[in-house]
């Protein structure tokens, strides 16, 4: 079912009005009216519609059924990456968006090759690729991307979670199977990966003194635009929200 | 640590004769004698080794340890995939062997936009893929890619495992969770993912006749490049190998 979030569009006593680029997005798809859309107010709920009306200006709605989207997880996970090179930032953004992130937020460290330059434009452009990958993924809402600094505000971001990993590929670490078992309960959690170099030691020893739980993934190396999708994947999993 | 897949080398008496391909890998790393390397029998073997010699057509180095690779999971996933369009290929093949897949078969189904043309030319291509991904990542083997025809060729590889899954997105489903819970002891599986369309009712039916657990991954709907990486980390992460 095509699905729109709400942005141009309004609910008014059971009809939602559909402007702007909403709109031209009914027309594009050809949909007329008698077909079903769903409209996402962004916060998580569903509004099945029925199409009424539609002329290339605007369209409206009949609500049918309200509910939650069943996509979004029961845990909300800020994906914390290290800025990478390139477009591996795009390809981080879309795919954790489909793997249920709440929010996707770079920064830099120490072995960051990547410069944070046009970061206003980047955002934009990241926004535009999360959206894309929201309705796509039929997520109930458009997880927000953002520039969290340097390594100290992201990890200050993280240590605010009920659960925050730190993903290190050497070293002491702590099993991730450890970490995550019996936590099917927690509302928020943060992953941090590092950047194509990965983090210092230096970097590891304050997360861990942050209270951040320094992990490993095992033995194989991941490159650091698949780390975050893995470590997503494995919480979404340990917290019964892949099934 | 450099690493090398055994081709063109061989072991005598405690030296390994690099040559070929590998000879000139050394050389473009300039490294020198003194220098530890890996050099792995792509059979889950590593042989650390220090480089004794090295000139442009051959390079000597002494075996110091030899243990088994510790980035090879416990068990032996068969990652089957509906051919995609572009160079989605490729992206499966690199993320499923940084994520520990033991080889990936790709196969035509009904909703397959994508034709099977110029297979020799894509499975080299292929194969190219997955070996600079298991050098990358610190693979003791270089998963295989190959095709196994139509989507019955793929059922029939998946029935032969201990555990096999098949991916599909409506209707009556296994919980992933409730499928892999209690899983950790098995030594092969399969999972099967469809194409850009996913699968027609008839091709999970007829999975399901064949003894394959029918699964959901949840009510996100993932890419089908996204989807058999999901599937084979929550795998990974269920069986302890990703710890």
């Amino acid at each position: 079912m095509p699905r729109f979030f709400m942005a141009g569009s309004n609910f008014k006593g059971g009809t939602a009005i559909i402007r702007g680029r909403d709109a031209e997005h009914v027309r594009v798809l050809r949909l007329r009216p008698g077909e079903d859309v769903v409209i996402c107010d962004g916060e998580g709920t569903d509004y099945k519609c029925r199409l009424v009306y539609a002329d290339k200006e605007q369209a409206e709605a009949e609500v049918i059924e309200v509910v939650r989207c069943p996509a979004e997880p029961s845990v909300k996970v800020t994906v914390l990456c290290g800025l990478p090179k390139g477009d591996r930032s795009d390809y981080i953004i879309q795919k954790c968006v489909e793997a249920g992130a709440f929010e996707i937020q770079f920064f830099s460290s120490s072995r960051c090759v990547a410069k944070p330059e046009n970061l206003e434009k980047k955002l934009e452009r990241w926004q535009r690729i999360a959206e894309e990958a929201a309705k796509q993924s039929g997520r109930g809402i458009i997880p927000q991307v953002g520039w969290a600094g340097e390594l100290a505000g992201a990890l200050d971001i993280a240590v605010k979670k009920e659960l925050g990993l730190f993903m290190y590929e050497t070293g002491e670490r702590e099993a991730l199977n450890a970490v995550l078992d019996g936590q099917k309960g927690i509302e928020t959690a943060a992953i941090v990966t590092g950047p194509e170099g990965g983090f210092a030691e230096f970097e590891a020893k304050l997360a861990r003194i942050c209270g951040l739980h320094v992990c490993s993934m095992g033995e194989r190396i991941l490159r650091c635009e698949t780390a975050p999708v893995v470590a997503l994947t494995a919480m979404m999993y340990a917290t019964g929200n892949l099934s």
